[in-house]
């Protein structure tokens, strides 16, 4: 990659690592340029002005562009590298796993995290917290999709890690932090320690 | 395309539209499936064990196989065509655009939509009612954060249309349903027009 790559980024969110850990597992060097989510960090004018008018993070500066988005960081580190599948249908197929994370999981399994671990459950406002119980019931929903489709193979997409198993797996690791019990998806768990085990892996902490 | 495309889908929804204005752009014929979410045709057995365990709709199916999420089955249909660039960086700013929109757009927008056009605001349990103020919030400033994007240029990515363009064009068009109000973002209202005198455009209803 000729272009130098800068993650904006705070460390604790899973979004984030996923963009760490696709580099890592590519072998593309990136430099990390923090932000305190809860100290409003990525909502001051110079950031709103130059990294993301969206006021979120991830963000990946390629050169002197920006682009944000976790899943599309992800694809263009990993574009034209083992983790995007060359078969059309797996391309696609890993694409449905990283849609399904960003609108079925995160929003439910990672909300719930970050309101009962990061922010509190009595910070919470009152819609926040009448929220709770759908994004429960969503949250192990999309899990129990996973544990199901993981039951008979290695990795969500063919037969080694793709963008697919990356995108699904910050979140699915720390969804004890938002009152998941992953024992109750076994298979999940056996995931988990596969991605773990592979060839350029780096943990989250 | 070799094998048979069919798509099972609500001709309501957005999300199965953006699909056959996918097909309809890169010329590819497609079947039809329709189902009613309302009366609860994608949670029966047979859809949940066949077509999408998950339970929803649309789903691309391609041959025997079946590829759920709109903007996978979209990246199917158009990969290796101009609606997906051939710029790494902006194939990459595509998918940004495709995630920003089942993210910052749809759950808000669209579901705002489907509560108070199809639903009924009577018919809301409290925790939805409870969530409108954020929803309303959130859509708003998806829907100024693509206006100002669009304001110098014709298309969301590059020079021409994009699945950026496709995946932002339904939801946007049917905002009114969510009680959105377009004329505040006339740069928006500008591209809906420039999306649908593209060649091979389709029409939602």
């Amino acid at each position: 990659m000729a272009e130098r790559l800068v993650l904006h980024e705070d460390p604790v969110s899973g979004n984030c690592y996923k963009i760490r850990l696709t580099a890592a597992l590519v072998g593309v060097p990136i430099e990390r340029r923090a932000y305190d989510i809860l100290k409003g960090e990525t909502r001051t004018p110079a950031f709103l002005g130059t990294v993301n008018a969206n006021g979120r993070i991830p963000v990946l500066q390629i050169g002197h562009r920006f682009l944000p988005e976790s899943g599309a960081a992800c694809w263009y580190i990993a574009d034209g590298s083992p983790l995007v599948p060359s078969n059309r249908f797996d391309r696609a197929d890993m694409l449905r796993w990283m849609f399904f994370e960003q609108y079925n999981h995160e929003p439910n399994v990672a909300t719930l995290r970050f309101w009962l671990a990061f922010v509190g459950e009595a910070n919470l406002s009152d819609a926040q917290r009448a929220a709770i119980p759908a994004k429960r019931a969503a949250g192990e929903a999309a899990l129990a999709l996973m544990d199901e489709h993981i039951r008979h193979r290695r990795f969500f997409v063919g037969d080694s890690i793709t963008l697919a198993d990356v995108a699904l797996y910050p979140y699915t690791l720390k969804a004890g932090g938002g009152g998941f019990d992953l024992s109750r998806y076994p298979a999940v768990v056996a995931w988990l320690d596969t991605v773990a085990t592979t060839p350029g892996f780096v943990p989250m902490d």
